[in-house]
């Protein structure tokens, strides 16, 4: 894909501070219970190297597992859940264009989730795989 | 500590694009080769909670433990290094305040550094701890 | 399946001491690159709450990324390679019948594989997932 | 230390089949809430390379995190607990020898502990270091 997701139901922007800071998009029309997240990268997301900041990597792959381990409690995506732990690795260096990372559920219970994702630029070339495990808030 | 280190040799400010975006201070003084990442918590870092947004915390250990591998093959940090896996588990919410991450050297060799870290707050209370490999980039 | 795989070309037993130790089976039969470890529950392997040992899982799920990893550099799998870092989630306990690992590279280069894995069950089901980084080992 | 823990009170061989078939022992008397796991390295722990398996390697810091877990719920440390998660970082390779592994909390909750773990050598030397998420399991 060579662009941001358009406006639309179940297509999120500017949720919180670091959504609004970051400029990321996250993506939960999937019918099968996954959950994307899109960025355009900028110069404003570099690292020393002037490709995209592992950190902020990290940071789109949890948006899409936390909202991926959300909807597996209620697809609406709006449970709240909290990270426990989170695992990157960073397969290849991002330089620009749009890449997305993408998130599902690879098992879990009532409480818990355990999650994959990864992320990828427009080729679908693989830049970072990442694990997770998720715990459902309690009143959330 | 309840304010973000001085201007002064060894303090790292506005280094890259995302340095600038996100706001934090990186902080190579200390002489055991141990790095830190300061950060003053503001509502741009926010996530769905309120609390600050897990990946913008995977993003500051990964720079402390990134300039601590890059001062173990040299102690100037100019070294250039590469993050190919790191693990974060989040073992408690910040909302506010100055908080701070502190990354170490555990092992490694010419061309490899395993390292460890934690984001702490003002009381010295631990939100955060991780542990990473970086690799040695070459020509870096 | 519910076996373990026939003796053979590219089914390995008894290379190591762990292996002979533990009774798993490697498995490197699949075109695709990928890597299989397969052992049959016995209560040698059982932990506390009388299931497979979580160190026994991650044993074997080293073992098939290993293996996954060393095919990506010769796919004779007869390459030495190091594991660097590697995560296991445990997604559902298991407690007797065959089980296998399955681990394939994500992608990598000269001198490093990152690898993802899991564990199955006799019925498909995802006992636990893994990520793995490992290294060639010079002259190996 | 050159020698396994001798028999007595929190001393545990046995107890289950994996602790039998690898001969490790847990040592839970720090006062301090840590637990050790210990090993007197033999050829039936090796791997291809003649050294301690990366399997055996992250079963024994497992054990020693899982009862650092268990005793800060109950310094008994007969609360059952599950593993979630565990990220093994293999620093350096380990042949002969008696090893043992550390485990401490590093903070959680009522049903949740965070950890880090550590396996070192009879010198001090750090082998392999690794961080986990366990969960108390319910009437356990």
């Amino acid at each position: 894909m060579r662009s941001l997701p358009p406006d639309g139901p179940r297509v999120i922007r500017d949720e919180t501070g670091a959504q609004t800071l970051l400029g990321y998009v996250v993506d939960i029309r999937a019918e099968d219970g996954s959950a994307r997240c899109w960025l355009e990268i900028e110069g404003k997301h570099g690292n020393r190297h002037g490709g995209l900041h592992g950190g902020i990597i990290a940071c789109m792959i949890d948006n899409a597992m936390g909202y991926a381990a959300a909807r597996s409690f209620d697809d609406s995506g709006q449970t709240r859940v909290r990270t426990l732990s989170m695992t990157t690795n960073f397969v290849a260096p991002a330089a620009q264009g749009v890449v997305h990372a993408v998130g599902r559920v690879s098992g879990g219970g009532r409480g818990t989730a355990f999650t994959e994702g990864e992320l990828v630029d427009e080729a679908g070339a693989v830049l970072a795989t990442a694990t997770g495990v998720y715990k459902r808030v309690k009143g959330g």
